[in-house]
């Protein structure tokens, strides 16, 4: 295995020297190929999807993970309108970010160009696949994705069709690799090849995201958890505040930018909270509180120390009265992963504080955490959310892809 | 040790908290601070100083190492210098570096913010500990300094300066912390805080850089050597590629941005190349050549397939006379380390083209490579080169020291 493996890192990285030099419209025009094609081939993506699903069913998979796997018509026709939306997307290749002039009269600037190899493992959902694929060849990148051994038919067939499709645009097809096992070593094997990975990104539950961060050699862009908060401050908009959190938490209180735990200023505690918690009653939210929170809503069951480091997931919600927003603030900071913070506030200064002071990926106000993804930030498309620092903090766009090589216009400039 | 390590990443952790809120007047104050201090203090430095060097002169350490340890007067100053020179760049935090608006009204801006805790494992100038410290803390980020056993009672002395400075300007001490001890198990001990260390630069010898990259569990910002080339192609100012070549190669070749590699077009070889190698002999360049070139300078001693991927760090060069541009391009795509490359041409076509398919963290026209520096492009200051894509790549001045986060203002806003 190791060296197939090695192999395809060697192959990845001299597609990656082609893939740099590719102009906008090949990569467009594989994109717009690989959309016709996952229409076309519908049936043969079906034939192994249904593999994938039997086995599942054999095997005793539970039904969400089954849900997953499932490539239904639905799922395709997203797949196809993410490929057209990529497409669409200004190449960021070739971008000249900044530009200056030393004293020297040397003309400096830094130039956006491809990270190179991408490595991607990945669980169940196939459309992975072809979402990262998709957004890693947008920016000039090659790519090496390890799916989930439950969907391995119908990767396998979605990336033989986005190799035709590369093949079609004059790219090289070598630009899209497929691991082509399920054997654990494999993803062992890939995580040692710093040489030609240049970087690695993990998307799945937390387990996955511990292994490739405690194996990989190469830097990893990996997000945890979200344990996001809404902080209701005192002068607020009641309703408004009601409405975002209702939306924070129930919206789709299974994503990482779902609300976990609410805090609300001491002083409308009792204006807003026994309301509060009536709406979320009515649309199923178990409630778990402070002393001071327990108090005002009645028949809430108390929070213990996890609940406040809790990522439910779920329709659960941890809920504490605090005396101002400093308290508010050190709470997220001490408790909180780094993701997604709001504050409800009709205040200036509390609201330009709370935005200086929290250092999450996406810090908002009076908006609800769940606009914590690349799409609705505006970027496009998403490879995912990364709660570390470097290189990327929040929702990764095509330009996470990226990286700037600087670049010098001269006339015979000598260093003395 | 390891109790001693990780509570130095719990307290550089706090102390990061309260670093990420100091405005920009603390920050200046702390620097302006030691660099008054160095000046107060030359006395204290200079007998720590002696120690160490005296050590080193009984353990039999080479001229040269020693020469990197000695805090001289001269290098006192640059150090202060240096500090007046960060102290007067405009503070990067806080900066809102783009911002756009939403269909649904969302305003939507990434806003900079510190990297956290920096880690800096280095070897033996003393000055590194100021240098590194000095970027760290303007930046906002706290630092955990780990310098080389041979400047130990320096380090401490500087170390305790920059504590004692941190504290007058009302900034927390424990941003900058060193690990008092020169044990080895402390630096990976190190290298195991990736819950506390967000990023470890290492900076020193290629033994040093792999061995941090191979243990650390946090991303780390490296450049392993600079294999640099000039290419002077058909169509040139050939007084002007002289120069740029001699300037490149000698000016400074022990750096990692000097030229290794000088590769000529065939059809100005024979009017170029006699002429530059009797300028290299001149100034004690030993040349390894190709066929054509050693057909053309006598005397030149072949270039083997090693002498390609050579970094010498002094004053030898290999030669190539390749047939174009593009034969050019290969060679640094095949041999090259990705650092920095020059083209010294006159034609429009080929310069354009050389910038936009040289994939280094710089590529000058008309220039030395010699201006691969942080100062030099104008970043004001540099704690390092990075030759690996994520995060940072080439020199890497206060700004690479943060990243951003993502902000956003609503009236209300909810997911639908």
């Amino acid at each position: 295995m190791r060296d197939e493996i090695l192999e395809m890192g060697k192959k990845a990285r001299e597609a990656s020297h082609l893939m740099a030099l590719a102009n906008s419209n090949q990569k467009r025009e594989f994109l717009d190929k690989m959309a016709s094609a996952l229409g076309l081939e519908r049936d043969s993506i079906g034939a192994a999807n249904r593999k994938d699903v039997e086995q599942a069913e054999r095997k005793g998979l539970g039904k969400a993970k089954i849900d997953r796997l499932v490539v239904s018509e639905k799922v395709l026709e997203e797949m196809i309108e993410g490929l057209k939306e990529v497409s669409m997307l200004p190449d960021p290749v070739g971008e000249v970010t900044r530009m200056w002039t030393r004293p020297n009269g040397l003309q400096v600037g830094r130039m956006r160009i491809p990270l190179g190899v991408i490595g991607i493992v990945y669980e169940s959902r196939p459309n992975v696949t072809v979402d990262a694929a998709a957004l890693c060849i947008k920016a000039g990148n090659a790519v090496i994705l390890r799916g989930g051994s439950e969907a391995f038919h119908s990767n396998m067939r979605l990336a033989g069709i986005l190799r035709e499709s590369l093949n079609q645009a004059g790219l090289p097809e070598d630009a899209v690799q497929f691991v082509e096992t399920t054997d654990r070593q494999a993803v062992l094997d890939l995580l040692g090849l710093e040489e030609y990975v240049d970087v690695m990104i993990p998307r799945g539950g937390e387990d996955l995201i511990r292994f490739v961060t405690k194996h990989a050699r190469m830097p990893v862009l990996k997000h945890y958890k979200g344990v996001c908060h809404v902080y209701v401050d005192s002068e607020t908009d009641l309703e408004m505040a009601r409405n975002i959190c209702l939306n924070a938490k129930v919206q789709r209180p299974a994503t990482c930018n779902a609300m976990e735990t609410l805090l609300v200023h001491e002083a409308i505690a009792e204006s807003f909270l026994p309301e509060m918690a009536e709406d979320f009653r009515r649309n199923g939210v178990e409630l778990r509180g402070c002393q001071r929170t327990r108090a005002l809503v009645p028949n809430c069951a108390a929070a213990t120390e996890e609940d406040w480091y809790a990522e439910y997931l779920d329709l659960v919600l941890a809920v504490r009265v605090v005396p101002d927003m400093d308290e508010a603030i050190r709470h997220i900071t001490a408790y909180g992963s780094q993701h997604t913070e709001a504050i409800v506030t009709a205040n200036f200064e509390r609201a330009h504080r709370f935005v200086r002071q929290v250092q999450s990926s996406l810090v908002l106000v009076n908006a609800s955490t769940r606009f914590n993804d690349g799409f609705q930030l505006g970027l496009g498309a998403e490879i995912g959310i990364s709660t570390s620092r470097l290189h990327a903090f929040g929702p990764m766009g095509v330009e996470e892809l990226t990286t700037t090589k600087f670049i010098a216009f001269g006339n015979g400039q000598l260093r003395g």
